[in-house]
Parts: structure tokens; C-alpha cells; sequence
């Protein structure tokens, strides 16, 4: 069977993105709001700015950006018990915070920033596959938004906003890649590979995993090659959900 | 000065609520979700149900009610640090957390319930005062629809859900007796009680607190007086919103 | 039935405390030490005084009073798992420091008292119902003997001790409202309800709750009138406590 | 200089015991319930039995014995954090509460009671030194009249109490072998030793340690016979506070 | 500057592995026990096998692999805390332990395992860079051997073990892409990817991070094309390690 | 039957010591490494150097030594759970740090130390019993050329480096005193004993403990006699492994 061919259960040809939508200024307090929703899935992504940096950048003359994504106890299908009760947090829960903050850190320039600290919180509403290329893709508009605010105040040196950093999942389900998997494909992909590019199409993170079945050269490929598609369509959308106002929903794709 | 004279911040009379307003079915993965936003306060509200019950009451042919509370960090004027990487729950969301559990205790009859278990989750996505009332108002809707939906699929042995219990904050601000607070007046009242009621106005909660001034009891009668008025004004709103459509957002007051 | 009809299991009447004991000095480490009982409830209150202020006071030319509430393992019929063990603290457990710790701030005069700290401890010995209301009655005592050896080294400015502040529990037992409940009341009171009361006769805290049956207006007033009659005795007792010698037992009611 | 010359700062000679007093039934939920006092060392040591044993027992037609000790945080001179609060029990308290369950293993016959567990407990009110020792002192008696209430329901198979266990400590303080070491001298002692000995002169453990000097063979001699002496007439007093009744205490030495 | 003149620190070519040990029976207690050299990065890999498998897993016929990193706190040029004190796992830590596990996965046959679990132990003796990749590779031969071992005992129902997974480094260090980087390349590397490979060159997982600079889809075919030598040449030596004896060590490469 | 009768299940007389073996520099990040084995029992024992001290001897002139001990997961026979995961450091564990640490600071002059503080890890790779008395036999020599690197870089003021301290455990097995238990010996034997010894025939430290039986005045004297003669041995040992070169590995006894 031909990629062409095959029908995804939700009728989406296999590289075409879930209908996705920015608002900003989904919340007032932080510096930067954003809801961002690809399909179902659903994340508050904020950025806030504090003076100061951490230990190990301190007189570097440098700023620092770190991330912390969580799930809502009510935001997959089952509930999940909340980490804070539990008092653990999960290696799940870490290793998507890293992945954001690195991943966001490839749009600041540090140095510009001065010896300022941002933190990026991404907490899902509601989950449904894709929960931490949405993420990232939200909260680069969140963290131009915080910037922007630091530059009105004149706290910033520089010009630390660089160009868009946006992400996106693809896998390889019943043998034939996709971009953009909601649960139900992720859940049952043979691959599944997070793709996370700037504005000039070059990689800040490539995370594949075949943990059902392996994946050949030709296959990792055929997977960057729908993943940088959806890619330049999500930088479009950030350019024009900042271009919009505030509380103005952008919309890609056709929504009910 | 009387009561009648004093003027609020945000020009409110002191026995009038601020703007309410109760969205249904606010994301669609728990049996009951609600967005319920006292003014600038906004409180996600879900209501999820698990066969079985805690330890406690096993073979006790009772179900019970659990509730769990929290803010975003980003929630805040100022960034909260995150709980769940703290490895500490503090005494102020465990405190909280139990209140909204007894509150909406009170609308379920337990026996009726059967061995089934209600987790309510209140989680803040902002914050203007009010935060634990503006909870325990949005879960009775919240609640209200996961127990519908335990009805129709049969689950439960009878018709669990009682009258609706609703929550308002009253306080004294300069001396004078005020209904339902936000931070600016919270933060410098004197006194601040919180009060949950049932729709026949019995007291199913009473927690006045005189940190910065005690209260006589004459002061008190005009809280609870405040208090009651307010209450039974939501509870219309409950209701309103019960016979409403899922989605469809049933106000309170003049909303910009 | 009438209140003066019903017999209380223990053949108090409803408006009779249970024998109270104070007894000052009781160990010698901290600066202020006593054990109070009320009945078969026991509890060992402290207070110990540190120089300097947490952080959020610091520079406020304000001192700082906090408290801290724990059972001994041992202290009830069953025998309960150490907190300490298990590296979690109960919502009890916290909910009940900070209600102490808010009430003795009522009785201190922070700014009279300079950037110090007062740590109140109350670790129960022996828990027969209303230990919370028996730490704050005790730990007035305690912090009084406390504040007087920080005046007589001369470390604070000021006169910090302000008058006497206590408390004690409330509740309907079979629709009868009663004051001060031992734990086989406590257990299957309809309401409960604690009160924190200033020797003046202002409230500092009230604390009502209808966990197995509201509670209507009237029932309401009826508790406070309760309390009020019982909390006045309570601050006699006080009162007499600081006027006798360390180390003397100053008792209220027939001790067997 | 001899032993025999010392004086040491409280007057006492060199093998002689702090005044020491045992009373029991010092609170009545617990089975079996003793203050301990070495002077002005103070522990409350408690003996609970619960049904069933832990899992490495199952099925071994054997009981088991554990302990847990505890600092209330108000014990020492200078305040100490509450363990429980910061999450994390200190080494000290593991390898002091570990001491006690050994010694009190070594009192009981585990066959002749059945798959029951004890629970000791020794809370230290107040500290001066020796609280490790007084706990495993005390904690014989309250072991032994819980036992007894064990023996009067029929719950236990066999006669489970064995012969008295004791502790003391030993140490060099100034060059000579003190025995039964406050807190001033412990504090300074050059090599600290705690004895547990059964009734009949053998050795349930020895645990010496020269942190600020090393001890010789005959040192170690020189210790031993002073903590026998001491042993024997602790196993005296626990068999006298036994013979003796409930709450009446049973002293040792001189007491003001 | 082409690739082929690049000449690095320690002398290697670019597309050259480091000298390579793996020694079998290192230690005889686990059932698969491994020392993996990559020059000065020395791992220990354990593989034990326990019966039964985790919850999520119960009845399925399957069994589960699980693996567990740590580095020792000596084992890096600056000691580091240990998070077994500090009671907190590092996010790099858990990130690490699930790609172990996920690579391992891919080399066993859940359903020829049968309901038992596989825990691989990946304890840092020494770290040089690549630990990551270290583990795997030696990991493999030690999950051989557990297997070899359940097979003599019949506890297994099939033939378990699939071909090898090995592990690598690559990056790219002043521009140029490199084979296997050591600390002092990896810590200054602008790219750094990881790949695990099966012996039939199918990828398992890719981790392509670039914090210090983005990489284009070109350079991401180098560093591929490097890995994949590299890895053939590891499985080859993993193949030979599992002909010899145990205790015999194999190596690749030059060691002094 | 007399000790001389006795037959040991691995055949050696009463008074022997396993083989043991002592290998300098086994890694090279720690300026001191060492690889320590009594028979089976394997542990790696380094000694690292910070500048500074904490908190309670700061400005006190003097250094500090603190020792942390812990069991790889793979070391015993059934693999036991990490430390790390359960977010608990055992009491086992906790209690062996505090002696290793204790018995290691009496062969350091503290003075000639300076400020400085040295980090000694006990990593046991393979547990076959007196791990905690290989540890400080090992550590010693690890030690010892730490003290070494430091006085080379001119940082300490003094020799802080004192005569050597061994340790070796000594136990009852069937009624018979025998020197240095391993696991199959040690888990049955009545009385169990640690002794901490330096060159010149002090102790450092004693911990016997008789779990299973008590034991005599008589019997201890034996232990302690078998326990010295141990000690010299391993004494003689550690001194042999300072004069050796780095990486060669220095022997006591036969090994196969």
C-alpha cells in the first residue's frame, strides 16, 4: 500500500496536520499567555520573566530560559494521580521539560537576554497525542510575547527574540508514515519521532524511538521529510497569531 | 461611614457579587468539566468517578467524594514554584483540598452512590481572590454532570445527587463588611470568612478568620447576612447552567 | 428533648467543660513549657524563641510567630504510623498548625516584639477529642512565660504579650448542642465547630463545619453562645495559671 | 589522678548512677505506657501490639519487636527542626531507634507470641544525655505490661516476656571511666559506650566509639564493670516499678 | 577544513571508535554481569531476572524489561551528590534509564520470555562521555547471558534474545562530524546525537540534540553515516565478547 | 568442642582472615581510588577533596572527613531495590556512613587538614558480608593518597595523614568465635561484632551485637583477641599497598 492510499481514521490524508489554533493573552498574569490546540489536545503555555539567573550562570552576563511541563490530573481519558501528591515526579514529566527548554533556548539569544531568567510552564488541559511538539510550537509565542514586554520596560540589552522554533510529531503507523499523530495512532505507531526545526528548516532536536518495531534510513527520511511540511506551516501560523492581536484566535486548517 | 457609602476599588456595591459565569463541558474528557470565573478568577472544575472506594469505606455499600486542589504556577501575580518538583504539598492546598472534599460531600448522598468514587479536581488557571469559593460553586455543576452520566450508563444504585451547595467569600475591608473579595481587598482585609451553603440556606461551612483584627459577633452577623445573599444567587446560577446546554456559557452580572 | 434534658455520656451538662489542668514549667529546655489537659486530652506546649525572622518579614522591624501541632504515635486507642516515617505530613496535620500558629499571633504584639520568632510547639501526649483548642489554650500560657524571659534579658522593645487568647469545641450531639466534646462525641457529632476567642470576647477564628448535617442560623448562634460561656472560664483559668508558681497544676472543675 | 579522686560537675562519684525514676500507666491509650527519668533525661516509652507481622515473618509462626525513637523538637536546649517536616528522618534517629528494637528483641520470646507485633515507642520530652539507654530502660517495664494485657485477652500462644534488658551509658571523660553520662559530659567525652545487658550479666550489645581519642583494652575493661554495676541496679529498679502499681513511681537515688 | 584533515585531541580519526573492552562474569552475583570500556568511561551492566511482571503487563502472556542508570559520585572529574541523599532523581538520570530500556527491549522477545522481568543496572564506575551508549552496548551481552542462564533452567518458554543492539555517539565538534566523543569533545560539542542500532542496521532510537547550534539535514546524513560504521564494528565485538569465556576480556582497538 | 576443632564451611581456621586483596588507582577521576577485596566481597572505596568545610566548622581552623556508603542494586545475590528510587536512604545504610565516617576522621589530624574537606564514597560492587569493615579498610589506603595529592599541590598546612586504621568483623557461628564472616556465615551467626582498630592496638570502635543470643564478659574477650590479630594483618597490608606502585594490586592470603 502507498501512502497515498491510506485512510487515517479521522479521514486526514497521512501529511496533513490537525486543524491548529493560537490564542494569546489566554490568561493576563504572566508576562506571556498562550493557549495553543492542535485537535483535541489543549495547552496553557506561559512565559514569565525573573531577575537574575541561575547559580551556574551567574557574571556570565548571560540569561538563562528553563522550562516544566505537567499534565492536569484530568486531562487524559483515565485520571491520572497528581505528581505533586505523589511527591514524585515523573521521568516522563522531566525528559518532555528538558526537551521544551532546550528546544526554546534555540530562539533566545542569551546573551541579549542579559542576566534575566524566563520560565516557560506548559500544562495540558486536555491530552489527545502531541502534547510536547504543541508545547513548544505554543510557547514560542508565549516567550515573544514575554520579551516584548521586557523590551517595552527597556530591562533587556538587546534584541534576544530569534526567529521561530516550532515542533511536531510523525510516526509510522500499519507501515506508513504520518505527520502530526493524535493518541489513538500514537498509541499503536511501530515509530514515533519528535521533530523540533526553526524558521530556516534546521534541526534543534530529532527524538525517534521504534520501540514496537525498528526503522530503517529510507523510513527516518520519508518521516523528516512530512515533518519539515508541517513544520513550515506551523512557523507560518506563530508569524501570524504575533501579527494578530492579543485574544485573537489564528486558526490553520478547518476547525467545526 | 455606613456600609451603603463606603465605595469599592472596582465600584461594586458591598453586597454584590462580581460577574459569574459557569461554561459546561469546558474540555471533554472527564465526565464533568466546568470553567466557572468569578471576575478575573478562573477555575478549571472536573468531576471524574472510579469504581471502588478508598480503603475506609469497603464494604460499607457507601461511595465517596475525594477533592483536589491547586494552582498553576503561572496562575499568580508573581510565578509560584510548582508543588510537584518541590516534593511538598504546602498546608494552605491541603487545607483547601479538604474543604472543597466536605463541601460537596454535602450534595451526595453517599448511600445512593454505591462502592463508586468521585475525584473532583479544582485547578486554578488564575487568580484574583476567591479561588477555594469560586471552586467549590464550579464543582457542584461539575459533579452534577458526572453523576448524570453514571445514571445513564447504569452504574449507580440511586440518584445520588442532592440540593446545590455553593461558596462565597465575605470579609471586612476599613471596617467595613463586604461580599466576595478579590486579591486587592483580600490581601488587606481584616477579616475573611468563607461560607458554603446549601440551596435551603443551612451552613454546611463556616471559616472566619481575624488575622490582622478580631470580629465581634455583631461583625459576624452581617457577614453571614452578606453571605446568604450572594449564596442563593448562585445557586441560581447553578441551576441556570445545569439547564443550559454543554458549551454554552450562563452568566452572572455585567460582563465587559 | 431540651438541651437541660439531655444526658452527655460522661454526665456533664451541655454547657460544662470538661476538668481542666495547666501546669507551667513542666519540662525546663524551652523558655516557655506547659502540659494542659482537658479531661483525658494531654498536650505538651512549648515555646521557644529565636532571633531573627523568616524571610518575608525580614526588614519589616516585625517579629514572627509560628506554630507547629504533631501527635506522639502512641497518643491514640490505635496506634498511628510516625509522620516522620512516612515523609509525608498529613492536611490535618498542617491545617491544625496553621489555625495555632494564626491564633497566638492574635495574642502578640509583633512589632512590639522585634525581629525574633516565636516557635510554638504543641505535641499531643494523649488525645481524647479537642486537642487543637487544648494547644491553643496551653500555648498562650506557654508563650506568656516565653515573652517574660525575653523581657527580662531585655531583647525585645517592647511589651509583646497581649491578653489572653483560647479556645475550645463546640458541637451537636443528637441534635443537642454541647460544649467541649471528647473524642466519642467528636466522633459522631452532626456539626463541629471550634472557636478562638480574645479575652474581650472578639472572635480570632470559627471554624464550623456540618460534615454529617448542616446546620441551620440558629443553630449557629446557640454554639456560640456555648462557646463564649465556656472561653471565658478558660481565660479565668489562664489567667490564674501565670499568677501562680512554675511547676503548680492550676486546675479548673473536679479532677478525680 | 585516680577515679577515685574525680569530682565530677553535678558531684556525683564516678560509678554512680543520676537519680533514676520509672512510672507507669503514664498514659492509658497505649497497652503498656512508662516515663523513664534519668535525671533530667525524660522519655515517654509506649508498647502497642497489633495482629499480624511484618511480611518477612509470614507464615514463620513467630512474632516480631520494633522500635521507633523520636526527639520532640522542643527535648534540647537550642530548638531542633521537626524531622517530619523536612521530609527526611537524620541517620542518628534510624541508628538509635534500630539500638532500641535489637535490645527489646533480646526480652521477648518471639515463638511464645504468636504472629503479633509490638511497637515500642520512646519519645524523648526532654534530653541530658543517655536518652538512647533510658529509652531501652524504660521501654523493658512498658513492654512487659503490655505483654501482661496480651496474656489476660488469651491473645498470645506462650509466656513471651523474658528476663529484664538495661542499658547504660559509659564513658571517659578527663581521662577517667564515668558512668552514666549527662549531656555536659557526654558532650566532651572522649569515648562514649553504650552497654545493653539482660538480667543475668550477658550482653545483648556493646557499642563504643573514641571519636575525639582512641581507648585502650583495659579501658575497655574499666568501662564494662562500671556499666555492670549500673545494670544490675537498673534490672532492680524495673523489677521493683513492676511490683509496684500503676502510676506510682518507683525511684532510684536521690531525688529533690 | 575537510573532515579527513580534522585532527582531534586525542589523535582518532573522525569516523575511529575508541579503544573498546568487554569483560563477561565481572561480578558473580547477578545472573548477567558485565565491565563495557569505551577508553576511560567504564560501566558496570548487570542484567537480573526476577518472575511475575509489573501491573500494566499482568496476564499478558509477556514478560517486561526495565533498566536502571546511575553514576557513582566519584565517577566524574568533580565528585557529585548522591541522589539517594539529596531524595531526588535527576531528570537526565530518569532520561537515560528509560532509553536504556526501550533500546534493551528492542533485543528480547517479550513473548518468548515469558511473564518475567528482565532489570538491567547500569552503575557509572567512570565517565568519559558516551556513558549513555557504553551502557547499552554492554548491557546487551549482559541481558545474553541472564537469558542463557534462565534457558539452562527452563524457566523460559522460548529463545528470548535477538540479535544485538549497540549504541554510539556522534556530534559535531568546531564544524566537523565525529565518531564516539569523549567528555572533553562531548562537553563542547555543538551537536550531539545518539543512536542505538540493531546488527541488521535498523535504528532503534535517535537523539539528536543541538544546543549550541541547529543542524542541517545534511550533516544530520554524516553523523548517520558515521554512527552506522561505528556500530557494525560494536556488534562485532559484542558477537565476539559472547564467544569467549567468561572473564576474558575482548577488546577493539588499541589499549596501552 | 574447642575453637581449634572447628571446621569453617569454606575451611579456614577460626583465626583466618579471607584472602584480601588492595588495588591502588583502580579509577582515576578521585584523587584517591581504591579497589578493596575481602574474598567475594568487592567494594571501591574513593577519597575526594573540596575546599571549604560545613556549616558547624566553619572558621574553626579545622577540616572535616564524611564518608557515604552504599550497595550497587546488583551487588547481593537478590538484587535489592535503589536507595535512589525509593526516595529513602535505608537505616542500614545511613548507619554504616556514620560509622565508616567516625572511624576514618581518627586517622586524620583535623588541624593539619585546614579547611578543607574530604569525601570518602564506599560503593560495594559485590556483597559477600564485612562490607562496612572493607570499606574502612579500603578507604584508609584511598585516603591516604588523597592526602597525598593534596599535600603535593602545597594546599593542606600540616600532615594530616595518621597511622593506619583497619577493621575486620568477628562473630559466634555455632557456639565457636571466629574471625572475619562471610554472608553465609554472618547471616546465622548468634553474635555479630565490628571492630574499628589503629596500628598501635586502640579501638576506634566496638559494635557487638547479639541478636540471636547474648553473649558473655568471656566470650567478648575472645572476639576482641581474634579481632587484634586480624588487624595487624590487615594493618601490615595496607601499609604494603602505600609502598606498592599505583594499579598493582597487593595481596593477603591465597587467592585462586
Amino acid at each position: 500500500m502507498t501512502s497515498s492510499d491510506y485512510t487515517r481514521f479521522d479521514g486526514r490524508a497521512v501529511d496533513e496536520l490537525r486543524p491548529v489554533r493560537i490564542t494569546r493573552g489566554f490568561t493576563t498574569n504572566p508576562a506571556g499567555s498562550v493557549l495553543v490546540e492542535f485537535g483535541n489536545t489543549r495547552v496553557m503555555c506561559t512565559a514569565s520573566v525573573s531577575e537574575g539567573v541561575p547559580r551556574f550562570k551567574r557574571d556570565s552576563g548571560e540569561g538563562w530560559l528553563t522550562a516544566e511541563y505537567a499534565m492536569l490530573p484530568s486531562a487524559t481519558a483515565e485520571r491520572m494521580p497528581r505528581e505533586a501528591l505523589k511527591g514524585k515526579v515523573k521521568g516522563r514529566t522531566h525528559e518532555i521539560s528538558r526537551l521544551i527548554g532546550r528546544s526554546l533556548r534555540a530562539a533566545v539569544d542569551l546573551r541579549a537576554l542579559g542576566e534575566n531568567t524566563v520560565n516557560i510552564d506548559c500544562d495540558v488541559l486536555q491530552a489527545d497525542g502531541g502534547t510536547r511538539t504543541a508545547s513548544i510550537t505554543g510557547a514560542y509565542v508565549a516567550l515573544a510575547d514575554a520579551l516584548a514586554v521586557l523590551q517595552q520596560r527597556g530591562v533587556v540589552p538587546g534584541e534576544p527574540l530569534l526567529d521561530p522554533v516550532a515542533a511536531v510529531s510523525v510516526g509510522v503507523i500499519d507501515g506508513v508514515p504520518c505527520l502530526d499523530l493524535p493518541y489513538p495512532e500514537d498509541s499503536r505507531a511501530d515509530v514515533d519521532m519528535n521533530v523540533v526545526m526553526t524558521a530556516e528548516g534546521r534541526f534543534v532536536e530529532i527524538q525517534g524511538t521504534g520501540e514496537h518495531a525498528e526503522f530503517s534510513r529510507s523510513e527516518l527520511n520519508e518521516l523528516l521529510d512530512l515533518a519539515e511540511g508541517g513544520l513550515y506551516d506551523l512557523v507560518d501560523l506563530q508569524r501570524a497569531a504575533l501579527d494578530a492581536g492579543l485574544g485573537e484566535a489564528v486558526t490553520l486548517g478547518e476547525w467545526n
